[in-house]
């Protein structure tokens, strides 16, 4: 059954989701994260916020959108939030990585999980933008449990985090605000800096 | 927000899953999968094998019941499937589990939560079978992929798997077909044993 054969290879080949460490640290802060663990926290995290979503979405679409988001990073790499240099390259990295692993599906289900992407990439649709919300809220409060050690152990800045976080309201203004109460509580606290 | 406090603490609560280890090693061997990389393993083989489902099956609903099957464990620990002295005591560890985890969440998201586990373990709905039987393939996919080393460290006969996988035709006969296969081989190059 050359179709189940192919989904199945799929299926194996992106185990190695659970191979790709993030900066972010789990929250007794004893190891970082695996990309496999963030979607898995992104899609139980979507189930229960979608409330809080500015705009009505389809939650079963927007969870999927989060477990797969990220497995172009079998073939890129985790591309650090605040690293210049390695963001420059990420786009045909990823772009790459993409043609290879969604094509491993059946050609529906491969064209199914590049739509996939490609929406929660361009931020456009209501589930794409509670998607990148989630996304960007998650780490956030991770780091914050965690003691703070992944942006003290970057020095990362207020500033650089604000840009980044510049549309994480499109999703949610509740979540949004949420997030940034504990971002001001870290600049207070000393663990994300200001200059 | 009250409301939303609930369910941050849930959420930051669930992160121990990160930390809970299973008997299966990632595809390489080189460590074992944590409870919340193969719920999200689970979730996606949802999305992309449910046209293998005996009955037809809501699969957003599957899917949040495999992202959320293992909580308990958080607590309860994971037991061994085929660890007998352990399996005694699993259904009363686990019955305390859910009342404390759940119960963390606001009280309508808490029964939903606590319903989603009860209709997991009771193997009753279709969308219930379906999930059993993705939580039952998943090791055996993982384990041979990995060169059977979970098998043979363990000494596993396939008469305790046979037993243990009973049910697994009754979520999908087309992916117990697909798993018998793989058994079958591993009996063959002598990784499961025989008695």
């Amino acid at each position: 059954m050359k179709r189940l054969k192919k989904q199945m290879d799929f299926i194996l080949e992106i185990d190695k989701e659970k191979n790709i460490k993030r900066q972010t640290l789990i929250t007794d802060a004893s190891r970082q994260e695996t990309d496999a663990e963030h979607a898995w926290h992104l899609a139980v995290m979507c189930a229960l916020l979608s409330e809080y979503s500015n705009e009505k979405i389809d939650v079963a679409h927007t969870m999927l959108m989060v477990l797969m988001h990220d497995l172009v990073e079998i073939d890129a790499g985790d591309t650090y939030a605040y690293d210049e240099e390695a963001n420059k390259s990420k786009e045909e990295r990823e772009l790459k990585a993409a043609d290879r692993i969604y094509n491993l599906l059946p050609p529906d289900q491969a064209k199914m999980a590049r739509e996939l992407w490609d929406e929660f990439e361009a931020m456009e649709t209501p589930e794409s933008k509670f998607a990148n919300t989630l996304d960007k809220i998650q780490p956030a409060i991770l780091n914050d449990a965690a003691g703070g050690v992944s942006w003290t152990s970057h020095t990362v800045y207020i500033d650089q985090i604000l840009k980044r976080d510049a549309r994480v309201h499109e999703g949610s203004e509740v979540l949004w605000e949420y997030t940034k109460n504990i971002l001001d509580e870290n600049v207070k606290n000393g663990n994300i800096k200001t200059r």
